[in-house]
């Protein structure tokens, strides 16, 4: 039972879930949802219950208040885009694949996951320790990005640039997309992840 | 007196400033820095006048709150750059330079101007009549950028690409600097302008 063990880690919220945790999953989303639409500070938990045909009784008994669902969000969030980001950068592939499939798999995450929400970037929202938290996970994906625009650089792959810098303007692109992302507007994430990747890797070549 | 008159009009706070214009600017600063330190949640009207060292009641002389700061904040950062983003795509230039110049412009405006305030991107926080004004000038200075974009994908400069997508790409990136440029850091406006002004327009390159 080992699996199961790990599984239940109260820190690792994206493997297989229990009951409970399926749960907080529906409840993140539709309060995901409530925040793209209306802002996190003009979201009530009594909007995001309705939205999911809950009674806000019911909602409490998974999370506290509204701050602790805006921080399940950014958490779980950052907990898929990490283990996804892993894999990416220990794959034996050339660094533009690895940038390309960097940029996809947070933009997917973002606007799958998190239906386009700006929760995940309403930093001051959340306590100091937990954002001291979030920046830790945050801190660790940029720096699996920056490594792979550094080994591209190094391997004159991309043209000569501040990996740090250029890693910011990657990120901020696809962050941003939390600000205009409409799941009815005309492009699917996935025709967003497309053209995102395929620009920004343009960006890098020499 | 034909330019005092234009210079004075309401909806322009771009042009040269009579006293309190310039004193409302000054305030404006002070608030951007406090948003960009603290948020704009986290930011009273009292801790910017503590930091202009104004009495707050000196402070509310020129604003009714700290929502009409941060409105004069955005409106008057858009009037700059759509200022000068209208002179630089009227220019007789390639459209990779047009590009260049804007995503130069842009990122000084919000790092010079603004001080890296996150405040002209806390769009829910404004009444909605205000943000209907506030997003008319953003769209105006985004087709701007799109159609710069679209030039150089029709004369076969750039790759082909969505230029509304890639535009989107390229706003963020610079949009984003809100959330992390700190004056203390080891970029100046400068380097951040040139460093993301070659990415970006690398990108777009054929």
């Amino acid at each position: 039972m080992k699996t199961a063990a790990i599984d239940m880690r109260e820190d690792d919220a994206t493997a297989v879930p229990p009951r409970a945790v399926r749960r907080k999953l529906e409840i993140m989303r539709g309060a995901a949802a409530a925040f793209r639409d209306r802002g996190y500070a003009g979201s009530s938990v009594r909007d995001i219950a309705r939205r999911l045909g809950m009674a806000p009784g019911n909602l409490y008994y998974y999370f506290r208040n509204k701050q602790d669902i805006l921080y399940f969000c950014q958490d779980y969030a950052l907990d898929v885009l990490l283990r996804e980001a892993r894999q990416i950068v220990r794959r034996p592939a050339p660094p533009e694949e690895k940038v390309k499939a960097l940029v996809r798999a947070q933009v997917r995450c973002m606007l799958d996951e998190l239906h386009g929400s700006a929760g995940h970037i309403e930093f001051h929202a959340v306590s100091p320790a937990r954002l001291r938290k979030i920046i830790a996970k945050r801190d660790a994906y940029e720096r699996l990005v920056r490594a792979a625009v550094e080994e591209g650089v190094r391997a004159r792959r991309f043209a000569p640039c501040d990996p740090k810098l250029t890693s910011l303007a990657i990120l901020g692109a696809v962050n941003w997309t939390a600000r205009w992302y409409r799941p009815s507007g005309v492009w699917s994430p996935e025709a967003i992840a497309d053209g995102f990747a395929e620009f920004l890797v343009r960006g890098l070549r020499r």
